[in-house]
């Protein structure tokens, strides 16, 4: 399964991609998607959307997860995230894309093993778990954190599912 | 010139289509769209992206106007709009439509004359500008008056802009 991680800014929106096989996971690819600072704010959001499209057209991902935006102290910056994040649950969406959502703490906790863990080591364990991986920004790290985070999730959810159906059709 | 006004929301946005020819205004449609509050964020968007997109398909505007989310205290609340807003952006501009913004006290005061107007006297003139409208909901009647600030302003800047090319000929 082909993942996309997202970790959405107006300013650049972070996105990487891994493949997961059971317990194995692969680099694909990551980088950054940028607005032009100056650009009005409709067009900004039209360069994300494009640039989000832009790497689900050349990598055809079959699943999206996001990072639920911390919400900041300061209204507009969390307007302005907000309208950034509406455009990276959009693009999948709009693909046929299930997207899934995790908040920064379950990351962190998903990849560290601590909630409480520094964005140097989530970065750090990002390329302990995908070796050999180039990361192209911090956010692009981020990005690559929230996908692992899906890929132990789903599998979670999955060996759930098989236990139910096991217990199912023992009972 | 055919205008769209929207006022963004993730429950619903308000749409108001009007066409503006001089300082004639006429009311062509308003409506609201909605999305199931049941859903999943990103379909929920998606709604609202289809939505919006089936408005512009029906009416062909060819500038938009969106009011200026007001900056909530509370800001999951913000969050949430701000993705909504993110949609209400980007669906014009994707259709290539200049897409202006006004803060709400500059809508009520270029409708009601004041900027501290309630919302039930911006409707009675929306009502009293657009004779005969039938208003769908109270934030259908929002997007119609940010759509005739849209009408009051572009008008404004074309004078401007003919007085200024005047006085360059003249000079």
């Amino acid at each position: 399964m082909r993942i996309i991680g997202l970790d959405p800014g107006l300013r650049h929106t972070g996105w990487g991609i891994i493949e997961a096989s059971g317990n194995h996971l692969r680099h694909v690819a990551n980088g950054l998607v940028r607005s032009e600072p100056d650009g009005a704010l409709a067009d900004r959001l039209r360069q994300l959307f494009d640039g989000v499209n832009a790497v689900l057209d050349d990598h055809a991902p079959g699943e999206a997860a996001v990072e639920e935006t911390f919400v900041n102290k300061n209204p507009t910056s969390t307007l302005k995230l907000g309208q950034a994040r509406g455009i990276a649950l959009l693009a999948p969406a709009l693909a046929g894309l299930r997207v899934a959502e995790y908040a920064p703490n379950l990351i962190k906790k998903s990849i560290v093993g601590t909630g409480h863990a520094q964005k140097r080591q989530v970065e750090m364990m990002v390329r302990t778990l995908l070796p050999g991986v180039a990361i192209a920004a911090a956010d692009a790290a981020d990005a690559l954190a929230v996908a692992i985070c899906h890929a132990h999730h789903r599998q979670s959810a999955a060996r759930v599912a098989a236990a139910v159906a096991v217990a199912g059709a023992g009972g």
